[in-house]
């Protein structure tokens, strides 16, 4: 058993949709990350802050799945940070209606003292400068650092994110996202320039097209799972990263061998996330369907072509 | 080896990528159809028609790769079909700037009486009801009728687009036609109402983002093969149906799974397709090019996840 620190936002979200909305419910990247590397065999730790306001079932939530909330930082007085978002008819686009920074505004993570030597640190989109003070406070070098992040930073401190990027061996980024960084659309050559930036294996995310991974001159490929009906797509990507690093850190093997099994996992996993509003499939997600699913990945994927 | 009746336009094309434009060069859906098909062990013809201002050249590349061009109506005095488009910078979209299309208004297509017996009919895009004439045409059912079709004829032709619907095994289709033809945006449930106006097998094209196959409640997906450059796509589709028809009549075998194989090997074709202008790369493509290529294909694809 893996230990998985995860740094990120712990939040409140209120999402409308073509088929609802909700009031405030609970959100953050580190919030799916963690639900979903629950899945697994793993020690994780959450490292984020929230304000007095936030809920102690959602408290529960976590320490029900074995998720160590101890740097869990609650600002007595204080409000957590809130998101309002706006999908529009298809999906893929959205706009975002309300954020309030709130004590995420002078979030300075500290790693707990026990989880100074996990094994897989995954960072999620925050200020590239509070990800590399987490880099910096570990008492060894992690087995594996896995990076998220968005166009927002490349927008506002490009050369932090550029900085932390040297440190790390995973980054997770959408396509956008990845052609933004490296002024290359073909996404063949924008990871190759990545990858020369300092992370030797680069996850292109592609939302409902899938995603792609990257390391040396081998790329690997798993589709998003076809579904009836794509719910509330919030989180998708952070419940990805977190069945990723959730299975590596399981495992403990950072082969590319076995991070394909983890993009397949991270997929498999995203798929259920978007069923419903937020964390609410994730919660009660049992074993027995997400093993099932993993089989209807591999009659996805799979085939038998004789090679020459 | 099987036999295949393609049916389709043979055009002139004129180009503009952002990298580049060309003069009228050799295009039309049968065209890519017959040159991809010709990559496997079958005996397939061509029934088509052009203007006596089409170049020796270009029946004699037909006769060099075994396609019968007996069926190949050349009308005197007649100009042949032409198509000009202009790609936009990302290529996913384009303008169309001249559709003549000359002796195309008053194609009649007669089956040759060789090929009346044909195993496979791939059927590309064209009027429905000229679609129909051809399946009328055979002297006994033949073992799979293919047919893609497009958005225009949706508009223009609903009615008959829908009857010849109703005798065929396979439709291709874009991505944004399943939409139209079924007004469902999943595509999960767009194929399943396609299934329900006639073919049992459901093929949906997203371009760069790969080919999903429906059949019953089972679904197979092809991704795109990733490349440096997509220098022009036009073809790719047609590219596509080409390997996939192609290698089903020179197998044999309908069957869903090896139906899978020939998703693959259609698109492991549209891939070279579209690396260079027209039809240029499938003229001189060579077996062992596609042969390493289905190994990108399978190491882009394939995983080992012990399924409980």
């Amino acid at each position: 058993m893996g230990k998985l620190l995860i740094v990120g936002t712990v939040a409140f979200d209120a999402i409308e949709t073509p088929f609802g909305k909700t009031d405030k419910i609970l959100g953050g990247a580190a919030t799916f990350i963690s639900l979903a590397a629950s899945q697994f065999n793993v020690d994780s730790a959450i490292v984020s802050i929230v304000g007095d306001d936030f809920p102690q079932e959602y408290l529960d939530l976590f320490i029900s799945k074995n998720i160590d909330i101890s740097a869990l930082e609650i600002v007595k007085g204080g409000k957590t940070f809130f998101w309002k978002v706006k999908y529009h008819n298809d999906l893929n686009s959205r706009d975002t209606l309300v954020t309030e920074l709130n004590v995420l505004a002078d979030f300075k993570p500290v790693v707990p003292e026990h989880f100074k030597d996990a094994d897989v640190v995954m960072l999620g989109n925050l200020h590239p400068n509070t990800q590399m003070s987490v880099i910096d406070q570990m008492q060894k070098r992690p087995k594996l650092i896995i990076l998220d992040t968005m166009n927002f930073w490349m927008d506002n401190a490009l050369d932090d994110l550029l900085n932390v990027i040297k440190h790390i061996d995973v980054i997770t980024i959408n396509d956008e996202e990845a052609r933004q960084l490296t002024n290359e659309y073909s996404l063949v050559r924008a990871a190759r320039k990545i990858q020369k930036m300092g992370p030797k294996y680069v996850v292109i995310k592609k939302g409902e097209h899938g995603a792609l991974l990257f390391h040396d001159s081998n790329i690997f490929f798993a589709p998003a799972l076809p579904l009836d009906e794509v719910f509330d797509p919030t989180g998708a990507g952070d419940t990805f990263a977190g069945g990723f690093s959730g299975y590596l850190a399981a495992t403990d093997n950072s082969s590319y061998e076995n991070m394909k099994n983890a993009v397949i996992h991270g997929s498999n996993l995203a798929s259920f996330s978007v069923e419903r509003f937020g964390t609410e499939r994730m919660e009660g997600l049992e074993r027995s369907e997400v093993n099932k699913r993993l089989h209807q990945f591999k009659a996805l994927t799979q085939f038998d072509i004789e090679l020459q």
